[in-house]
């Protein structure tokens, strides 16, 4: 089987000026290879005429799928649509679908539509329209001689639910594209070469045809195993057994497959319990609320949170002793597991996390460094507390200790005693 | 004077396919309009020879400059460095100086070179060093017929100190280049296709040497202006002009500049006015909280938040009157004022702030569909509230939620009364 051929073109000159980082690409390369497509390019061009309709050409010689995103708006600066429109040879006109997509989108939400914004529903008429559900402008499909160009909006949750519902489907229909099966292993709470150290053995028994990757981010890694084949049953059996023999080397670390976030396992593993949480969040300072919140239906677990950013909402909101944070300091192991306990306590959860540390740049002190982070679990009568050094760096602190604390959390929910 | 323009070469197969994020091209970017180079294409190529061959012809007749990246490993993948040797007709040479240049390196972190390493020193003829004091594998620095290349490391903290030190520098020296300077407006609470209509006549007015540039995330807008030219003095003063002229027409939606953030501007004027703040989440789960302290020094302004995920925690922590809730909903107006009301008073603050509403996908009814979010905010004995009608995209809501949430606070704290 011949290998399809993608290639990327991104076009926006504030990702030429460094002022957009363009995840775009990032995740449509992921996207497509997780379908068989091979990307053999990316290229990012200005807002030029020329420059693009040369990236067309470019393209067109070498792959047979080109994914465009950006340069879609009303205004001035947008040229995605006329150099399209110029490449295939075709005119814009008023597209009625388009227009009919456009007036839903607008009256479902309660508003007007205005002349500029009207003119989003004008397409080249050699091409099809596919459907932005999540916003204003659509995206456009054309097929010539066996290439096809796909031109999506730049805005990344309408690209994303574009390529979900509409570009990816349609590309697996239209091509002949080879079986790809992925499994995804997801641990926390180990890091990248402790890991390799671990799995190198098993990982030098692995075929040919499948290919490991290590993707790490913020203290949460995932271990994707790739195979590539003609049968998808024979490949889903090889990988799954390959998994089964991972999994006693790095069981305690891992706490899910494939989509699986931390937050959605605990949610699950809450659920079944029936079981609630409630959170003291202090240096995560809302971000652990606002990652377990961010799952659909987190209201059947989740009672709430506390963030007591001052020392006297620690002490009269959630019941600190006054003499704990006097003797310890409001970053100690005994402030952070009465926080967790009295959260648990004062929300009537079966469940407290709590957070208490310098998150930096500034604060700290030679007995306190920044990165300093003191974190705990109550349930039942019992917390346990951990002690976390990180970096100088505030945001990373903060996405670090989260996974930290949720990783508390998971092995307390997977716990066998 | 004629535009110095670059094109970035990103090589490696890791990026291609989803599994590395590219930040390197992103900061280079930013570096290189700093210094008034135009970058007018990035590409990203794989580990394979004809293409990253094909890659370096077409940038070299488009642009003086090519800054490559990646690739310059000691293994057999790593193939950067066999293909400059063959685009420049050179040979592969141990060369004297990168040689001791990486013996002192690892001396000075007491390691031995071993013989993978030692061919890091091993370079094409035709190139000069461009020593990597954070690393094993060294720049390289080619001048062929006015065309420039260089490649350097991936590593992202070699590849930015060896920019910083040695090839921004050098480029300076050795070619000439214009002046640029950028503004930024920023603007929230107002759309793009709404915005542009109101500034039509003034963005006719704008002169050649300066281009505008819209750039909107999440209800959050940025309004770009970047003049080119050659007296940096005079290009602000007429930018700020500009810019004088622009504001009267907008006011309302501005909130700051350049790098300004929403969160940043009101922890200033919090900080200013000596006033605290405190938030009571509901639909947006901590996610404003987040943001809020996700800005250094914030403790000096944010009194805490609370979230109350659960209608009980709502009426007995937060004192919302349970007729209230019988009444009109959680997701009402009403509740959402005594929200805001009740949280400012119980943390001691100057404002309070509030949110209620379905952020879905599920939980919609004919009457309160998804999307449909109440905020509020609070302030002496006054609340202003707002209702939103919103997406069906639950994470989408959360992020449009919190930008409405910290406008109806800025808003007010710019407020005349």
């Amino acid at each position: 089987m011949k290998k399809v051929l993608a290639e990327l073109i991104t076009i926006g000159d504030e990702i030429l000026y460094g002022q957009t980082l363009d995840t775009n690409a990032h995740w449509m390369s992921g996207e497509l290879d997780g379908i068989g497509v091979k990307v053999i390019r990316r290229t990012t061009c200005g807002d030029q005429e020329e420059e693009i309709l040369q990236a067309f050409r470019e393209a067109a010689q070498r792959a047979q799928i080109i994914l465009i995103t950006g340069g879609l708006g009303p205004t001035s600066d947008d040229l995605t649509k006329p150099c399209l429109a110029k490449y295939f040879d075709s005119e814009i006109v008023m597209n009625k679908q388009a227009l009919e997509e456009l007036e839903q989108y607008m009256s479902s939400r309660g508003r007007e539509l205005n002349k500029l914004t009207r003119l989003q529903a004008a397409l080249p008429d050699k091409c099809e329209v596919v459907s932005n559900e999540r916003g204003t402008a659509c995206g456009m499909w054309f097929n010539n001689l066996g290439k096809v160009f796909v031109a999506m909006p730049g805005v990344p949750h309408e690209m994303k639910f574009m390529m979900k519902a509409k570009v990816l489907p349609r590309i697996k229909q239209e091509f002949d594209l080879p079986i790809i099966y992925h499994k995804i292993v997801r641990l926390a709470g180990i890091g990248e070469s402790w890991l390799a150290e671990k799995i190198e053995n098993w990982e030098n028994t692995l075929p040919e045809n499948v290919k490991l990757a290590y993707l790490p981010t913020y203290g949460d890694l995932k271990l994707r195993l790739t195979s590539i084949g003609s049968n998808l049953n024979e490949q889903k059996k090889e990988v799954d057994l390959l998994v089964q023999s991972l999994l006693p080397l790095v069981q305690e670390y891992v706490y899910g497959f494939d989509d699986d976030s931390l937050e959605m396992v605990i949610g699950r593993l809450l659920k079944e319990k029936n079981h609630k949480l409630a959170l003291a969040e202090s240096c995560t300072g809302g971000y652990v609320a606002h990652r377990i919140t961010s799952i659909p239906g987190s209201s059947d677990y989740f009672n709430g949170a506390l963030v007591p950013y001052q020392n006297d909402l620690k002490i009269h909101e959630l019941g600190v002793k006054e003499e704990t944070i006097v003797q310890f300091g409001a970053v100690s192991e005994e402030t952070v597991a009465e926080m967790a306990m009295n959260i648990k306590r004062k929300f009537n959860a079966d469940y407290g996390l709590a957070s208490s540390g310098i998150a930096g740049p500034g604060g700290g002190t030679d007995d306190k460094p920044v990165g300093l982070i003191w974190i705990a679990c109550a349930f039942g009568e019992k917390v346990k507390t951990r002690k976390l050094n990180l970096t100088k760096d505030r945001d990373v602190n903060i996405k670090l200790t989260s996974v930290a604390l949720l990783t508390l959390l998971h092995q307390r929910l997977v716990a066998k005693d």
